[in-house]
């Protein structure tokens, strides 16, 4: 029997009119790229509100049917974090377009490999990035038309400016028609193996991820928050934060193409920031940024409630410096671009305290699933395996918002048929407890197959990097005649820490794990190379090392 | 251009296997009756767990389908709050059926013809309402089993034992077949005009509702709180919270047949509840109790951060008493049986404070529209009016959790068609600002038309509350010859208040209206009369006083 409940689909037109009506008058605040009186580039403060960028985004949404622009086509961004980024994310869904975030860290030549993938009609550059758009203009026949935001010290030819060319055209006063299903959004993901592979988010997973985001077991985002989200706008949305900080009337605050310590502490505190989220290493900016100033005697006063963690495992000694330290809540989060991304979050359950020894261990796990959100484990041979906290196995995930395909219908092997029901293979090696707390142990082709049991890269580098001459570790898998793989731990230290010795880096490490997980060498280097999204690039290390031990170089 | 997410509908037993699995452990608080030593009633604590629930519930589904329901067929209670009835709730769904919950303040036939309009086919009765069972055995055909919930003094001939006929059976293993738009729950109107009319709530409604009712700016559900739900599970579901509370795995607490201010003071204080849900009239009784409790010099300690007021208007002067005499908030929230229930809650901007003057104000309105919900406001000649505050229209209701039509098709004079889209006519007349608060004036039938200008009884009647003689005010229109309607106030006074004169009621009133809003006459009853839902029956108080003037008795 059917419902006697309304056909209304869940469309992203919602947030824009939330945005345009309740929250009018609500600020948005970028930073931008201004220079001082003496020419060098310093960080200016740009004020806006959700009714000017809700406006301007109906202008956009106009203007891109003007252009000729269909509803299904895409229409990609090359932008940092700000308000005019925002306009793109609320003004294109609005005509039926889709919007097509793309990774500015990328080499301009994996930029148009990626544009004419997706077969973008329009492009809106950053000022920043004007240098791609020969590049582009040369590369990618399907985009007719590029607009820059942000002014240009000249013009450039053929390339409209944004301001100018939304202000030409009034705002869209009726929204198309779109179905939920239909899709809103586009990311790649990172492509550290093959070509990289698109996802579409639809107007429904969007809102729904956007309504499973807001509560307090989730990022706890409401009208008195003031969100900074410095996890980049091109990667995986920002995590859903611009889209449900617009639902919910959160003021927004964007950092722009600033990331450092320095620049985030001060934007924290002059604007009242009680939400931002973020990778690692941003982090481990700020929290050197808060030490200084505390050791300085002029600590920062930051009301944040709550510094989300995600894009990579945040190590337990950070989460504990940032409690011990500046009582400062550090929240895991775990996601993909194949889940929009948001999958988990370690809230903790009432009867654990977050400053406890066992408040730290759940902390450092990525946490429970979201509601909607259902997730599992799978052998090698396809079984399911237990929820012990123990078990280690492939984690799948299955929801109304994580992808089923990927554009073009590529990479079909990451999507499993599991008794009629669809489910999306992460990658990742986890174990899940009976409360439903997943631990990522390692993406799986990172894993360490030693003597036939499994070694987690990841366990081995949280712990290191609690080890006080330790800045980052990267673990990885060198090839052994006798267990087939053991770990070498590749180390950057602290400045002027002093060189740790093996054995006092192994009696470190003794009392958490089994004796055969214990890295067989260590190898201290200036970095560890990383990915357009800021990971380790664990392949290259590899390839640098087994290099080593081939060429006969003893490892330490 | 279709997205690449996944289709996975939205199902109830998403809620189930989350209770089952991840809130095993947690809490559900239940006041059963008991007796004491002496044979008197009393209130006696029930403890389990959401794992428990869940497994019981599953047994249920079973329980249900070996006796031949089909999905789709109504399976009905008459319960007051408690584990049992949460059961319920879990498990009818998870089978497929639809969860029935009739009104146990209605009159045997009116439950009878209830029961036969939606053709319920099992039903899950209370102990404490055996008395009704003979009635429903003689003129209910479609009942083919009746069960008892609790212990039973004597067998009833031809009735199961709720707890013994579900541990015959084995929990339910698989979900059926689900579409997310099937119905899940069903609930009848109060129906004060003709026969009350039905709404079937789907899955896709429920989890929606329960996604959008967790964050900060709706109800604030999580896991680390306690929520007493005082509004009946059968009345709109409890206002959603069974089920929001067990998809965040918050600790219910029910009180069961128990609405007194000192029981539920005692059970908030021993539970520890932090989120509570209720009718103004029990609020009433609760600050009676506080007050007593502090005057006596031993004051509750409650957890409490949120008290929803909901069901009817909150007058301003409770929701100041709660935060001035025991730093409790009130938030006001508004919906209807047609709307889930969750349309609106009085949620403060950031820049307004609970405890200042436009704090109270805009407490006293019903709030904002949450996430997904749009209200608009209709002229009698069917225009769209604006949003400025003042002025009065009929409100109307879309959203993907609104009632698009009754079940059988009655009432179709309620849904209107806008433009190719479908709303819901609330029946109430309402103000909507720039911000969105809704402000309900009146219900459309209630509402009193002074010379072709609207008086709100409803916003005389909460000035009228605020003075100190006032206990309950209700007005109504009375015909007039020269303006066609004046405003009566029907009052009950505090226990040993004086009887305050017309012209001091004047006096006191003077300051907050027009001058020919003001009431004419002014009427002390001893009770006003209540409908089965808590709220004025103001039909029969026109019928009681139109025959006053009618007869010549002069009204003062």
């Amino acid at each position: 029997m059917k419902s006697t409940m309304m056909d209304v689909p869940l469309l992203i037109p919602e947030i824009v009119e939330r945005a345009r009506n309740f929250f009018a008058e609500r600020e948005i605040v970028s930073l931008v790229a201004g220079k001082n009186e003496q020419g060098q580039p310093v960080a200016q403060t740009h004020r806006t509100t959700y009714g000017e960028v809700a406006g301007r985004a109906l202008r956009l949404a106009r203007a891109l049917t003007a252009a000729g622009v269909q509803p299904g086509a895409r229409v990609a961004t090359l932008a940092v974090n700000s308000y005019r980024h925002l306009e793109a994310y609320l003004g294109v869904p609005s005509m039926g377009g889709v919007l097509h975030t793309v990774n500015i860290r990328l080499h301009p030549d994996q930029v148009c490999w990626i544009i004419n993938d997706a077969e973008d009609q329009v492009l809106l550059i950053e000022n920043l990035f004007a240098g791609m758009i020969p590049t582009i203009q040369a590369g990618c026949p399907s985009v007719k038309k590029i607009v820059v935001l942000g002014p240009l010290p000249v013009p450039i030819e053929g390339v409209d400016d944004y301001d100018t060319w939304i202000m030409q055209h009034e705002p869209q006063t009726r929204y198309p028609e779109i179905q939920e299903t239909d899709a809103a959004g586009m990311c790649y993901t990172s492509g550290t193996t093959g070509n990289p592979k698109a996802v579409t988010y639809s107007h429904r997973s969007t809102i729904l991820h956007s309504l499973a985001s807001a509560p307090k077991d989730a990022l706890n985002v409401g009208q008195s928050d003031a969100v900074l989200p410095i996890v980049p706008m091109f990667h995986v949305n920002a995590w859903g934060l611009p889209y449900t900080c617009s639902l919910y009337g959160a003021k927004l605050v964007f950092a722009g193409a600033f990331s450092d310590g320095p620049t985030l502490a001060k934007l924290m505190q002059d604007e009242q920031v009680t939400i931002t989220a973020g990778v690692p290493t941003i982090w481990m900016g700020l929290l050197a940024e808060l030490d200084r100033a505390r050791e300085a005697g002029a600590p920062y006063r930051l009301p944040l409630e709550r510094l989300v963690v995600g894009g990579s495992a945040a190590p337990e000694a950070l989460i504990r410096a940032f409690w011990e330290r500046h009582q400062l809540k550090l929240a895991q989060a775990w996601g993909m671009t194949e889940t929009h991304p948001l999958g988990t979050v370690s809230v903790l359950p009432p009867d654990v305290g977050f400053g406890s020894d066992e408040g730290f261990t759940l902390a450092a796990k990525q946490g429970v699933a979201v509601p909607t959100v259902q997730l599992e484990l799978l052998s090698d041979d396809g079984e399911l395996l237990p929820h012990d906290g123990k078990t280690m196995g492939r984690l799948i995930a299955r929801g109304p918002w994580i992808a089923g395909s990927y554009f073009k219908g590529t990479g079909q092997s990451n999507f499993l048929d599991i008794g009629g029901q669809q489910w999306f293979d992460t990658g990742d090696i986890a174990t899940l407890d009976a409360r439903g707390f997943m631990h990522i142990q390692d993406r799986a082709k990172d894993l360490i197959k030693s003597g036939g049991e499994w070694i987690s890269s990841v366990d081995l580098e949280n712990a290191l990097m609690a080890h006080p001459t330790v800045l980052q570790a990267a673990v990885i898998a060198m090839p052994d005649p006798k267990w087939d793989e053991r770990p070498l731990a590749v180390l950057v230290l602290r400045p002027g820490a002093p060189q740790p010795s093996h054995a006092e880096l192994t009696e470190f490490l003794a009392p958490k794990f089994a004796k055969w997980w214990l890295p067989d060498a260590y190898e201290v280097v200036e970095a560890i190379p990383i990915g357009a999204t800021g990971k380790f690039l664990k392949r290259e290390l590899r390839d640098q090392f087994s290099e080593k031990v081939a060429g006969g170089t003893a490892v330490r």
